[in-house]
């Protein structure tokens, strides 16, 4: 990992040995997706580094933005270049190197201990888990989008009666090996549904407005009959929460809407994991200090703030209890997103955890102990990964 | 007070001169509940350090969060052993010194001058405003919580024409020699509540329906008078506001929805305290720029964030004039919580303030004045209580 | 500018090059309004420097804010005094130079080289657009603010059904020379309007119901037409978001409310510019990164936020494209906040983008490119000024 600092720079971190120790961690990415396999023009790029979906305006390159200043500060040198390159440089010698190359550096560079893949996004664009695996020698386990397999299962022509049983079914088939859930409620919807577990009539009855209008399932009632099953199922549930693409109303995406949801729920003991939450993280900490059976992330919202993820990182660490919070990099796509997630967390970590030590608040091994428990030890126990091979 | 650097660390506080008068202001902590007059087990200890009322799971302890280090590192000297001892050590040792001691020796070193108590929250458990005076030797006079003098009257078995009439006539008896009032609408309803007073019938109504239901006073239209009773009687009143235990919906908790209420209680004159506010307390801040009548703290917010109190504190000194800001605890039980509330606002306050300073902002006298006003002048006062004897 | 470091303090930025080339700049104020030609008694002064509309309470003074700390240091040496006299020795100085010289020294100490000027809130007693280019010696433009227009409209005694070709024919003729249009529908009603253009018929309807009734135009059907006229014009459009007077229901006043509006007016590529945003100004930045159409700036917060509005400019570097962010300073009134509004901008973005460069996360060239882009470049582009003369 690039740690070294820039030539004549000062110090990067407070207290070096825990930076370093920080840097050595082997990491559990909890919410992450594949790695693009292919080579990207310089507009396929730019496009993958943002959350927007819209083209990129003519009058802007999205390389001037935090998570592009960060990807050519973070990733040039992996790639053989002097930090701080342009960003045609950066291209060119990402296409000469090939998609190969670059994945292979930028994932072997980024620590990471286990992958748990998230699979419902275009998933034929990338890697899936056994490429993941195969690329970067660590094991790489599924998570399985609630979403997608309902469409699955309303795609292979099932009739709106027998839509709850077959997706119950289809649900304990795909996730025989997976070691998590997750559900876009908040892109679909939004967090603001009814949290009550729904009847089967009200099912069926929204199952066959939904098979007869088409389309991605986005009726509330299907909604929360998905997840209900899914805590049925008892795997750990990831939901998406606040920053993230357009689809999403980021206002109808705070998590303290989960509430009700959170307090039916609690007797499953099926962990629920708020993954990014931006900028309702502090209110994530919240949920994750007094409900036992809620747990977060920062995920996406440390790569897109680039060098004010520290402060983010830093918000991140107030109300929850240390064994609550986890590490992800909800990367998608070009192998940077991969790299970066866990490199800027480091740093992140490093200086925040650092800053507690050098402020005499903290003793060093008190804050390396916080960066194994967020880095892997929480996501470990959560999904039940064992100890690192 | 602890505030010397730990051993070969570097210097806490960017003007020492400034931390210093700091460190010897005697705090007005105006609104705090008693301390435990009880030797704790670590199980009750632990579920006292947090706002979880949940049990602590197996995997966790409460002591790996801001607070649990925070207390490790500030009361443990005050105790007598290093600072980040391990929890067993520091428990085994207040379990040797005993409940009173521990009380003596944390109070002490906390330089409260005044104790503005609120003895609504199972009073009977911890000691009460008297029990507080004798142990620290300070004034310590009674905020009256006015949702538990409707509960006492309502036990005392008050048929419902007849529940406004005693409940104000119980309310001005329970408040002869008290400072302040205290809502916590929040918990019991939200904030969210239609802000006019409402009519005799209403009450009556609201009244009979709850004595026949029984159990806590929560019906909007009961608590909406309990407050416009208390505006009535003219003390300050507080309210909960943000973050505390799951009883409170934090999104029905943001102190914008007090819009109208404060509004209609404007020309009343009556002081209006938003306790803790956390996370919004810049929406606080906002509110006391704007309305003459609203005054804010971040009162539970610093103990819970320990080493990133500074961050909470900092956003605090923002949009409100400095006249409009206090400071409190909101400690109830253990000694520790009471300790660090004031130690950890000092550290905050020394910092922010001193890097204000030291950043070339503002001149040390003003950071000074600042400090005296936050910590006592402003609660001096709001709640009358004269200059310290 | 007064930037030199107080004697003997520490030095004031992470990378004094870039500090320095900062404080060169030549800025765009793209939205402001004249300064006040006026003497003003200390009364009148503290009640133009706070967004309160209430009178100063006796027992405070809006000196001891924030915002009335950085007049006093960073307007005091323009005026000839020491930084941090007395308010007292303040408005002395300021009363004996008069009027004329203070804004003739506070605006020319600015730095700003184009001012988008808002004419539609009490014009009357301050500078217009053509004064402030003479006090100057820069270009002012107008901002026109389309309620303002509305009024004036029904004033001149229009029927309810012709209002609607009225207003558009008014509205074309006001804005001939207008750079942009401003609305204060987050004042007026809110920003939780339904944002599909109302239909003729309702137009002519709520236009009826205002003539009746008289008063400032709220009707949400007439706001909404205001804006999607507007929008019809095709000048960039600015929105009055988040903090403001008490006029503004803080809680209705989220840039996230406006999704909907965003969307539809995506098409008609009409840049919609989010003023101030606090404290919402982190979900402004991500309206700013996924929608083209939008963009923002924290423009009031920064002087109301004194030696905090370093870590709000920090916050608002996060998810937007830098292409999308840009320098307001908001001020109104006394030349003092013209000033403060680019001096401490000017400090604040030395400060943040000077640690991103200190940390070795930016280069110097990219951490001044941006300071560039925000403090003038965007707002050439956007409002169509071309390069400085």
């Amino acid at each position: 990992m690039s740690t070294e600092p820039l030539a004549g720079g000062p110090p990067l971190e407070p207290v070096p040995e825990l930076s370093a120790a920080i840097a050595r961690l082997r990491l559990v990415d909890h919410h992450v997706h594949g790695a693009t396999p292919h080579d990207l023009s310089r507009r396929e790029f730019e496009e993958l580094i943002t959350e927007s979906d819209r083209p990129v305006p003519e009058w802007m390159t999205q390389f001037e933005s935090q998570v592009g200043y960060a990807i050519l500060r973070h990733c040039a040198p992996v790639l053989g270049l002097d930090p701080h390159c342009s960003p045609a440089e950066y291209l060119a010698r990402r296409a000469r190197l090939g998609a190969e190359e670059v994945n292979r550096r930028l994932l072997g560079a980024a620590g990471i201990g286990h992958y748990l893949i998230e699979t419902g996004y275009r998933g034929e664009e990338i890697l899936g888990p056994s490429g993941m695996a195969e690329l970067t020698g660590v094991p790489a386990d599924e998570v399985v989008r609630l979403e997608s397999v309902a469409e699955q299962v309303a795609a292979s022509g099932c009739g709106a009666a027998a839509f709850a049983g077959r997706f119950a079914e289809t649900l304990w088939e795909r996730t025989r090996t997976a070691r998590g859930l997750k559900t876009i409620v908040a892109y679909r919807y939004g967090l603001d549904f009814d949290p009550a577990p729904p009847s089967k009539e009200e099912v069926a009855e929204a199952a066959g407005r939904w098979m007869a209008g088409g389309g991605r399932v986005s009726d509330p009632v299907l909604l929360r009959h998905l997840i209900w099953t899914g805590i049925e199922r008892g795997l750990p549930l990831q939901f998406h929460i606040g920053y993230g693409d357009p689809d999403v109303d980021l206002r109808r995406s705070d998590p303290l809407l989960l509430r009700g949801l959170i307090e039916l729920a609690e007797p499953s003991g099926v962990p629920l994991l708020l993954l990014h939450c931006y900028p309702y993280h502090r209110q994530a900490g919240f949920l994750a200090q007094v409900y036992p059976n809620v747990y977060f992330d920062v995920g996406l919202g440390v790569n897109y703030t680039g060098a004010r993820s520290t402060a983010v990182v830093a918000e991140s660490l107030e109300l929850a209890p240390f064994a609550k919070i986890l590490f992800s990099s909800d990367a998608w796509g070009p192998a940077e997103l991969h790299h970066l997630g866990a490199e800027l967390w480091r740093r992140a970590m490093s200086r925040v955890l650092g800053g507690f030590v050098a402020e005499g608040e903290w003793p060093a091994e008190r804050a390396l102990r916080v960066a194994e428990m967020v880095g892997a030890e929480n996501a470990r126990r959560v999904y039940g990964l064992g100890v690192e091979a």
